[in-house]
């Protein structure tokens, strides 16, 4: 049988020449792809608290959305600066040039909750490292980081490890 | 007990004045407002076929995820374009000033599937009559648009009727 990491397709040069894209939509659109791919990002969590699912903008909506009603817990988005209408806390984070902005809304947690963070890969760790700071802000507590893919080689797993945090991934990716 | 609806808060000119926008977030945040949220949507659909849920950047990502998780089936990110990183077939739509493209992958539907289209407010139906196109470009049928919030004054339910789509929403608010 197929493993999750089968139904990852890689894309050469995109979104610029030298990047091999580890595209999940080819695991997303199969059904059991999908399936094995949600079950098994929760397995770390069986039997530990989880009051809140956090994901980050855009393709961990789609596992958050999943993984938030499998439990019958509330989703938080952690967007882009701009997208959320109601008032904002923000983190800035590195990019390769310049920088970039994650918000989440000032009311989506409570001081104490324990909340879930989830996205399809970790790289560099630095959207992840931003919403961990944006939940901290808000009283939360991180209780695991959940990805599908890990591309360690570039050092977001060790930096979120150094944060305290618990990182789990379905499969890693040698390289960028 | 609240309702889906009595989740949804309204925060007033965003993005811009004039605007009151319906902000699911609340509903989402919420356990049991999702959870019903969830199930809710899914309810016309007992007993149907569906193939894959297509979801609309960017909340109906979160809504398709949880909703393409439940059924065991896969889950299609419709997308605004140059996010997709393999090939795509592309609709442009009406915006109030200008216009804008939604794109799918060309190999995410294959002929004669059933899909349901899901988004979380029906306001024009703009980018949902893409969404449609570009399901049915594909050789898929779409079995339903489903939608948390109606916003009927604004036309879009009438649209997508008289394209022959099926359209549930499970609430409807005045004005726009």
């Amino acid at each position: 049988m197929k493993t999750v990491k089968d139904y990852i397709r890689t894309i050469v040069d995109f979104p610029h020449e030298g990047i091999m894209f580890r595209d999940v939509t080819t695991l997303f659109a199969d059904p059991r792809g999908f399936r094995m791919c949600i079950d098994q990002m929760l397995h770390p969590y069986a039997g530990t608290r989880i009051d809140k699912v956090a994901g980050l903008e855009a393709r961990g909506f789609i596992i958050g959305g999943a993984i938030a009603h499998q439990l019958s817990v509330g989703f938080i988005p952690i967007r882009k600066k701009g997208k959320l209408p109601g008032a904002t806390v923000s983190e800035a984070y590195q990019l390769e040039y310049g920088e970039a902005v994650m918000e989440v809304h000032d009311d989506a947690i409570q001081p104490g909750e324990k909340v879930l963070l989830v996205d399809d890969l970790l790289a560099t760790g630095g959207t992840a490292a931003a919403g961990i700071k944006l939940i901290e802000r808000l009283g939360g507590e991180v209780v695991g980081c959940a990805f599908i893919i890990d591309l360690p080689e570039i050092g977001g797993h060790a930096k979120l490890e150094k944060m305290g945090m618990d990182v789990h991934a379905l499969c890693a990716f040698e390289g960028a």
